[in-house]
C-alpha cells in the first residue's frame, strides 16, 4: 500500500466553549481558548489516503479528485470562516482540533465513493495543526 | 551596527471591514476576509532592534527586556483575542496587518524607554507573516 | 513606506549552459547543474512592493492586484515549465536564477503601472530560493 | 523497536507521460506535469530505518553507512538529474513519486544487507515529498 | 483513537562516548560527535500521547497537563544543560538520541499516572529530531 | 547589485560567560546560558554577498568559492565544536551570537580576496539563526 498526503491551509476562528458546563468550568478547562469573542488559526490541514500503484497511471491516488473533494466539502465551507457561528455542527459541538477533524473526516467519507468509484483509495488519516506545536490526528477506525 | 531579530507566535481572529465604505465596496475590496463573523490566524511577529555592541554583554541587545516589553505591551493584549472586539484601536481602524504594525510598533515605541534606557538598542522594524505566504514590514520611518 | 512580501511556488526545470562558452567551461562553472538533460527545482519567488498606508483601505499593496500580475506575468508562462525550451529569453540567456530573477522583474515592471495606477505602490524586490540553501535577490536599482 | 530517519534533498527534472495512453489521455491524467519539455522538484526524500538498540553504541542504526548507501544508490544516480532520460527504469516507467518511491526502495534493498550485515537495522519505510503539499510514502510490505 | 502532538524545542550539549569501547572505536563510532569538548543542538521532541475523544470537553488529552508534565520532568532537567554531565543517567549511558529517546519516555511514564488518573490517554511515542536531517523515534514497545 | 545567499548549519556547544563580571552579574545578564557546563544550539549560518551580474556566467557570485570558503574558514572550525574551549577568540571573548558574527565576518573577510579576485562580490551579510526565534545579523559597516 501507498500513502499519499496533500496538504491544505486554511485560516478560521474558533472559540472554546461546552455548552454543557459551566463558566467557570469552561475557563479551567480551555483556558485562553474560552474567550468569549474567539481567536483564530491558520490550521494546515493534512489529508491522508492509501491504495495500491494503479499500473496505468502509476499513481495510487488521484490527487486532482482528492483536492477537488477537499475544497468542495471542507476548505469552501471552512476557510475564512467562524467556526461557531457559521459551520453547523459546531453550534452544538466544541470546535476543539479534535472534533474539527471528527467533522473533516465525515465530510470527506460522504463525498468519498462519489469521487473515487473504485475500492481503493481510501481515506486513510486526516491531521490538523493548530500550530505547528499542537497536533492531533484522526484515523479512520475511530469514525464510527 | 548589529540587527537583532526576535519571532513570536500569536493566534488571534480578526474582521477586515472599513467603517467608511459600503457593504458592496468592503466585499470587493477584502473578500472573503471580510465575513461579519470574522476568521483567524497564527501571526508570526518578529520584532528588530539595531544597536553597537555592549562590550561588557558581548550583545547588542537586552533580549530579555525586549521580550518583557513585547509580552506586556503585544501579546498580552493580542494574543488568543479578537481584534476588533478587543482591541481598543481597531474598533475605528481597520485590523489589517499594515494596522496591526503600526499599532504593534507605537506600543513597543512607547515602552521602549522604559525598557531600555540608553541610547541603543532603538526599534528598527516589526514584521508581521499573517500567513508563510503573506508578510508585512514597516520600518521606524514610517510611524510619526 | 511599508513592505507587502507575497510568496509563490512555481516548479520546473532548467540547465545551465553558456552558449559562449566552451563544454569544458560550463562544465567547470556549473558543474552538476550544466547536465544537458536539465534538472529542476520547487522554486520559491517573493515578490515585494513597497508604499505608503492607503488610509481607506488600511492597506499598502492590493495584493489581489499584485497575485494576479505574478500569475499572468510570471507563474502562467514558468510554471511546469523547461525553462530554457519554454521561456524565450532563455534559448539565449542562461536561466540562472540572477537571470531569473532579472527577467521576472522586467514581467513585473512591464505589466505594473496598468495593475497599479496611482504612484504607489512600487515593485521594491524580487527574491528567489532555489533551494532553502541558495537565496537571490534583485532590486529595482538593477534592472535599468 | 526504534525508528531512525534520515532526511535527504535531490533537485531533478521528470515528465509524467504513460506510454500506454494516448496525448489526450495523458494530459488528461498528469495535466501540467504532461508538459513535453518536463519541469522538475526539489525533492526531499526520507528513509526510515527501525531495528532494536545496540546496547554498545546506544544507537539503533549506523546512519554512516545508511547516509553511504543512500549516497551511493539513490542520490548519485537522480540528484541533478532528467529522470526520464537518465534514470534507466524511467524510460519505461512513468517517473510519479509512487514510482520513484518503489525504485529507490528497490535500490536501498539491493544494498542493504552489505552495508547492514546483522539481522537488524531492517528498511522500513521510503517517504518523497515533491513538494511540501504532495507527499509519498511507501513502506516495506508494498515492495515485493 | 486519537493522537495528540506537543512539540517542545531544547537547547543543549553532549558528547558521543562510549565508555566500554577504546579511544579508536569511539572516533570511528562518532566521529566529529566524539569531540571530547562535546558539541550541542536545538532539539526538537515531539511527545504524542493517544486516547478517545472525552465527550465533555470534546478532546482526548488534556494538553496543559501533558505540557506540565514535560516541563516538569523533561524541559527543566535537559534544556539548556550538558547531557552528559548535568543529568545523571547520561554519565555511564551514551547521550544518543535513541538513549535521550528512551530516558525522556522513562520520565514521562513515570509521571504519567499522577498527570493523567484516568485509563487514557496513554503515552503514545517520542520523537527527537537532533537537527532536521536526523529523526528518531520511540514507541511505547520498545521501553519496558 | 544582486544579493547572493548561502545557507549553512553548524552544531556547536557554547556557555555564556564574561571574565570581567562577577557570578552574579553573569548569571543575571545570561540567565540559563552562564550554565558552567555549556548548552548548544544548531545554529543557521547565512552568508551574503552582494555584486553586479557576470554577463559571461550570468551569476553575481560563484558559489562554489563561497561554500569553499565558508567550509575552510568558518565550518571546519566550528561545527561540532565546543566554541569556548576550541575556537582561540573565545577563550576571551563571550561567543554570543553577535561575537559569532563579528568573528565569523572577520575570517571571511580575511580569506575573501583569495578566493573573490576581482572588486566583486564584496561580503555584505552575515546571519545568525541561534534559534528560529532569535536571529542576529552583521553588515559590512560594523566590520572594523
Amino acid at each position: 500500500m501507498f500513502w499519499v498526503t496533500r496538504r491544505y491551509e486554511l485560516s478560521a476562528s474558533h472559540r472554546l466553549h461546552a455548552p454543557a458546563l459551566s463558566e467557570e468550568e469552561n475557563r479551567a478547562l480551555y483556558g485562553k481558548c474560552n474567550n468569549p469573542y474567539g481567536h483564530g488559526h491558520n490550521y494546515v490541514l493534512e489529508v491522508s489516503a492509501r491504495g495500491p500503484l494503479d499500473p496505468r497511471s502509476g499513481r495510487a491516488v488521484d490527487t486532482n479528485r482528492l483536492d477537488a473533494l477537499v475544497r468542495d466539502r471542507v476548505l469552501d465551507a471552512f476557510a475564512h470562516r467562524n467556526l461557531n457561528e457559521q459551520v453547523e455542527v459546531f453550534r452544538t459541538v466544541v470546535p476543539t482540533s479534535e472534533n474539527l477533524g471528527v467533522e473533516i473526516f465525515r465530510r470527506l467519507r460522504e463525498g468519498w465513493s462519489t469521487a473515487f468509484t473504485g475500492e481503493w483509495p481510501k481515506l486513510a488519516k486526516v491531521r490538523i495543526a493548530e500550530t505547528p506545536r499542537n497536533i492531533f490526528e484522526v484515523a479512520s477506525d475511530e469514525i464510527d
